[in-house]
Parts: C-alpha cells; sequence; structure tokens
C-alpha cells in the first residue's frame, strides 16, 4: 500500500495505548487514516495515555478488553485493517500468573477472532507474536522452522494466539498474517521496569544517570526500532502474499549486551552498568543467544530497518530526558 | 516399575472414566493400585460409567473438573503417580466451540498444573497429548523435531497442555513426561459417534452390521491398540531418563484407511462401507497420512506394541459385540 492508501482508511489498532501500538497509531494518524484503538489501559503493560498525547479528535479510544465484544463492535464492523497488537510482554509477570497471562495473550485473542469472522471476515489482520516462542536457539540465526519450545508461560501462549491467526486464515479465510518480533525498543516503550524488556530499565536508569545492571553480558541479540518496526507492519498491511504466513522480523546486525550497554552510556553520556551473574530464578526462562534469519520477510514485502542500533538509543534518550515525567 | 511396584501406590487418572483412562484404571486395579479417577463425566467426550463396571469399591471416583481444587485436594496431596489423561479429543467440536476446548484442553490444565507444584511437587506426572499438532506431515515417519503447525483449535491446545507440562518440569521441578499418541483404539472407546476417532463409528457399524463411510481410504495412518498404549503407560512412569520430555508413541506398521475398513469388516464378519470424497469441511482440518518415528520412547521405555491391527480389532468387536447396550 502507498501511504496515501492510508488517507481514511478506518483501522483498529488493538493495544494502541501501549509502545509499539501508539508508534503505530500516530503514524497511521499523520497518513489521515481513521484509526480506533482498542486498549484496556493497563499501565503495568505498557499503556500510558501520554503515549497519544496530541491525538485529541483525531483518533477513537475505546476502553476495553479485545475479547469483549459489544464495546468494540461497530469499530471492528467497519474496519479495513486490523493491527492486533494487545498483549502483556513480561515473561516472568507470566510464571507469576500464568492464568492472568492465558487470559490477557490467548483468550482475549480467541474471542476477538470469533468476533471478527463473524463481524468482519474479510478484514486484513496483522498479529504481532514473539521470537521468544522459539526457546533457546538450536542454531543461529533462527528461521521461522526452528522449532517451537516456548521456555515460558508468555510464549506458550503467544504461540497459541498466533496459531489462532494462521488457523483463522487457513479455515475461515480471515486474511491474517503473524509476525514475530525480537528485541523492539525507542520512544514510548515502557521504562519504568523491563516488563517490556531490558532495554527499558537501561534506558531509564541511563537518563536518570544511575547504574544499571547487565546479567551475563556475552549474550548476543537483535533489535528493531519501533520506527522500523512501524515501517514493517504497514509493508504487510499491503502485502497479500504475507496472508496465512508466519514472519521473522529482525533488526540490523546481532550485538552483545555488553556492547549495546556501553554503546547506550557513550550515547546518553549518562548512566553506568555493573556486569552480573545471571540471577538463577531468571536463567530458567533466559533464552541465550538470539538473533532472526527474517529473510523471507525482507523477501516478501522489500523491507529493511533503516535506523542503526546507535540512532535508535539516541532517539530514545532524546525522547525520555524530554518526557521524562510521563514515563517515570 | 516391575509390575509388584505398583500394590498398594496411590495413583490419580484424569479422565478415568473415558476410554484410555479407564483401560488404564482396570490395569492398575488388579495390580492392587489405589487408584482415584478424577473426571467431569461428560458423557460425550467419552465418560462411560460401564468403563469402570466391577471395580466398585476398589477404586474412587471423584467427579470433578482437573483444575478445581478443592474436590480434589486430598487425591492428589498423596497421590504418587498422576496420569493426567483428561480432555476432549473431537477435532470438530473444538473448531465448532473453540472457547469451550480452551477450557477443558487447557486452561483445565494449567490450573491442575498450579495445584500439583504446590501441593505435590515430586509426584509423577504422565499427560497424553497428540499427533494432531504436527499438522499435516512435512515427511514421513514423523518424529518428535517435525514442526509443529497444529491443524486445528484441539491442536493449538493440546499443544499448549503439553507445553505446561514440559515447562513445570524444567522450571518447577515437576516430574512430567508428555506423549503424544496416534489412532488409539479398543474397548471402551466411544463408538455412538465419531467424537474419539473414525474407528469408533466404524467399529459400530461393523457390530451393527450397517455401513459406514471411508472419506479418502488412501491415506496412511499407524495405530495403537488400547492395551498396548497402557504398556506404554506404565513404563513410561517407571522410567526416570523420559522425565521432562515429549515422545511419539505409535503403533505396528502403518496401513491405509480402505485396508482397515476391509480388514474390520473380514474379522467382523459383518458391516460393509463406501468409499466417499473427503467432505469439503472435514479436509480444511485433516492431516492426511500419518505414522509415527516412535524409536526414541522405545529406546528409552523398551516398550513395543504386542497387539497386531487384527487382533485388536477381533477383541474389540467381541467387546462391543458383549457390551453394545452401554456403548449405543
Amino acid at each position: 500500500m502507498t501511504d496515501t492508501a492510508w488517507q481514511d482508511r478506518p483501522v483498529v489498532v488493538t493495544g494502541g495505548a501501549g509502545f509499539i501500538g501508539a508508534s503505530l497509531v500516530r503514524r497511521l494518524a499523520g497518513l489521515g487514516a481513521r484509526v480506533t484503538v482498542i486498549d484496556r489501559m493497563l499501565a503495568e503493560y505498557g499503556a500510558n495515555p501520554f503515549n497519544l498525547d496530541g491525538l485529541g479528535g483525531r483518533i477513537r479510544l475505546i476502553e476495553a478488553d479485545i475479547g469483549d465484544a459489544a464495546p468494540t463492535a461497530a469499530a471492528i464492523g467497519e474496519a479495513a485493517t486490523v493491527f492486533n497488537l494487545a498483549g502483556q510482554t513480561s515473561h516472568m509477570d507470566s510464571m507469576q500468573r500464568p492464568l492472568e497471562d492465558l487470559q490477557l495473550n490467548q483468550e482475549a485473542n480467541l474471542r476477538f477472532l470469533e468476533h471478527l469472522r463473524r463481524a468482519n471476515p474479510r478484514v486484513r489482520v496483522i498479529f504481532t507474536s514473539t521470537r521468544q516462542l522459539y526457546g533457546p536457539p538450536q542454531h543461529l540465526p533462527v528461521a521461522e522452522d526452528h522449532p517451537v519450545a516456548p521456555p515460558d508461560i508468555n510464549g506458550i501462549h503467544k504461540f497459541a494466539a498466533e496459531a489462532y491467526h494462521l488457523l483463522y486464515a487457513r479455515v475461515h479465510g480471515l486474511p491474517a498474517t503473524a509476525l514475530r518480533l525480537t528485541n523492539v525498543f525507542g520512544p514510548r516503550m515502557r521504562i519504568r521496569d523491563a516488563r517490556q524488556g531490558f532495554l527499558g530499565i537501561w534506558l531509564r536508569h541511563a537518563v536518570e544517570d544511575t547504574a544499571f545492571e547487565v546479567w551475563g553480558g556475552t549474550q548476543r541479540r537483535d533489535f528493531t526500532y519501533v520506527e522500523d518496526l512501524v515501517d514493517a507492519l504497514l509493508l504487510t498491511a499491503g502485502c497479500d502474499a504475507t496472508i496465512g504466513r508466519v514472519y521473522n522480523v529482525g533488526g540490523g546486525p546481532p550485538a552483545t549486551l555488553l556492547e549495546v550497554a556501553r554503546l547506550l552510556v557513550e550515547t546518553a553520556g549518562s548512566g553506568r552498568f555493573e556486569l552480573r551473574e545471571f540471577p538463577a530464578e531468571r536463567r530458567k526462562i533466559d533464552i541465550g543467544d538470539f538473533y532472526s534469519d527474517d529473510r523471507a520477510f525482507r523477501e516478501a514485502t522489500g523491507w529493511q530497518p533503516a535506523t542503526s542500533l546507535a540512532e535508535g538509543l539516541a532517539r530514545s534518550v532524546a525522547f525520555y530526558r524530554q518526557h521524562a515525567a510521563h514515563y517515570l
């Protein structure tokens, strides 16, 4: 789809008050789309009213669970595209409250898809899944045919929700695509804690000029700057060849956590870090080295990330310096 | 474990009034185990009071959902072994009532495991999963490292429930093993309809001397006679090397559906069949040819099936001839 194709297009973004969701909503609003956000507004899981600051009358916000048909029926019925991003991302929370994670990350998606297939069975759906579901990689980089071995409750539920989308595409003809994201970072992510990934809490300490802990440090990971991911989401929506399929979306070249920590401190000119052994409790669900093979996605959509890790970190630091009060 | 090791052993069998469950319960009772059955007694999903006929005072029956802690606490607290077989097996039901399947096949297991890890964290657990979760095979035979691509709601939920068991083994130290079963058949399966597999309804027609439909006919499948599966379950419980792992459990050499239908009619000396094209609605969730590579399981446990397909069919026909009133 060209940028102009979004003009006046009715689009639903679930989880649209969260980190990735709001970044997408802002882009879509800028392109003139008629955006409806469906979000439970759970701060703990990343929803932040400030993420939608300034969009005022240009978007509609429905504060609801995506599994709840009544409040969302009108928006869902008229949507041409649904970006289904709602969920909670914390691996530790999922282990401590597995039934809540089941409701949020899986059951709500099943209810949502049941509504979609009845109310609007031809709506284009993009679902964001996670590379977490692969578990510790058997080889690197990890392509889509790598065995699925979820290392935690969150990974089990995200895989099931992803499988629902692919099943509804195949059996019910719902044109859905699932994307397995890696470490996404940038403005508007939750930085109060590590619920949206370790980079969140690192950014906080860098901006506050305090010390953060780097666990291990030698693990290699790949990173996607959020605006590059927004590009990926928009490209997917316009690419029918991706319907019914699941893709990895990676980023730039992988870096070790130690390299990232150094780069962050250097970029910010503030903060410092301490190397620590990996805590035992977390080691049980850690996946070690991970980076994606996302060639299939790049070939299908033409996507490639435009923002280097250094540039992404610099923009993130600048954002949180300016808006710290809303994220701390 | 030797047969005598089951004497006086407190054992819980969930789904113990169902087809496989009751076959296991009868064997365990014969070995002198103190068996508690936890079963919701849903006839539609295979529970049948007659399956436990004659066991009277020798077993305890708790009519409850496995996810319901209160009624099951005492039995779970004292168990040395839990065979977790409860669930519903119909692929079509799962597509028509996906939220019910989520509750029965997945959420109840998560609640059950949360109880187990708190009340009895060292209890040996054997969970029965399904080969359905592989989806249409990419190659044959299918070993455990074949990609998981659930072709229906039931497959998604069984995979998640299996993943819970493996996760609780790894993270919480619960000594659990999961077994992916193929077409299990024999006395005490539901034959009123195809909810427990096509062989159920075929057996009904053979015994009633009426016509059944064979859809397609060229698909190759493998089959496990239920008493051989009971052997597999008991061997697994006694084999610590299987803890934290998942295995295929197959059977004898694969046969085409047409071969099986002919063998059944010939064995029974009654019934007949008609070849039909695969119905469109079901083709969407059919997996085509399937047979398991179960060498890993055989090597770990020493199991091998003792009952040929012909012999298993003969015993099944004899059972349903004698007890038709309880299954029709």
